[in-house]
């Protein structure tokens, strides 16, 4: 990876062009920095690696105890942007086709602890993912399709995952979304970056 | 600050050693690498920058409404650490003297959501941090120090902090965290990669 990345950079950054920190963070990168989705010859996604070291861009939760216990989502979900079109929207506001996120589920762990009661991340459960591409979702409201590589006992992943029909994920993105299919009213990071460049980062 | 990465790229990386990945991202590289913080004449912390593009850790929450209305950190607490020292602490599972772990405070912006009731991220409120140094906190548990940025009115932020006296913090964090004063059992993605090299940073 450490060779490939030099490589990247000589080639990509310092002699064809401008290589930003965000894109020499992934490790994801094909050769045109196009996206990190790649997907085999039955059009399934190849399970992405190394997204924990991506953009994270929030942790929603809607807990068992607040939904009769019965959540459809009761875990933890911690949810990712790709390096390059993290750069992308810092500077576009737009998910950037090729846009690649990723939520992993994480068990509500405990809910005590020395500074009170609450809720707090336990082992890692499943791992799904939504990629916008207009090649091969032309239909789909954003051109975005959805991948479940959860397992079904919530140990492991699958290491492919076919799309998902748009009733199992588009019917509730496109109408409650704030922006282009994606839950941005709650990812502090993606909002508080939109357009706005290095100012987004934190702390400028 | 491009300029700056490329500099460091040929100089540190290219010429002198190797760099990886996860150093080349962040926005704070010294021409050493030795550590994100920064201190003024007087001793102070200078406040981090970028750190929404460093490794997420987790996001704990203790919210009001689980605390008789009283949490002490009512807040949900976005917790990253520095790159160069996550580095780190994949290869040893240790934090090297100079890690900067922050903690961004950010409010629960709201209680329901199209699936549910729950817990989902509002606007930012403060920005927490702890330095690792031998030299600067020698006789502080772990040689840690702490530091609050976060505003009075939870506005803005100073740019500037003294360490906090060792009541503030370390009297907490040194009996009840996992390892070495931080809170690693509420860290899936620290506890994930301990020593684990890439295979902690998720999908392999």
């Amino acid at each position: 990876m450490i060779r490939n990345f030099i490589t990247s950079v000589l080639f990509t950054g310092l002699l064809g062009g401008m290589i930003t920190p965000a894109q020499a963070a992934t490790t994801c990168q094909s050769s045109t920095h196009k996206s990190c989705a790649k997907f085999n010859s039955k059009s399934e996604l190849i399970r992405p690696t190394g997204y924990r070291e991506w953009i994270y861009v929030g942790a929603p939760l809607t807990p068992n105890h607040l939904n009769n216990g019965k959540a459809a989502f009761p875990e933890f979900h911690n949810v990712y942007i790709d390096p390059a079109s993290w750069t992308a929207w810092k500077k576009s506001g737009k998910f950037r086709d090729g846009t690649v996120i990723v939520k992993e589920l994480v068990s509500v762990g405990s809910k005590k602890t020395f500074s009170g009661n609450g809720y707090f991340m336990g082992e890692y459960l499943g791992l799904e993912a939504m990629v916008k591409s207009k090649k091969r979702f032309p239909k789909a409201a954003g051109n975005w399709g959805f991948f479940r590589f959860t397992n079904e006992d919530f140990k492991g992943l699958k290491t492919v995952a076919g799309v998902l029909p748009e009733s199992a994920c588009l019917s509730c993105h496109t109408p409650n979304a704030q922006q282009d299919n994606v839950f941005i009213q709650h990812y502090p990071v993606l909002r508080g970056a939109k357009a706005m460049g290095e100012a987004g980062t934190g702390g400028k």
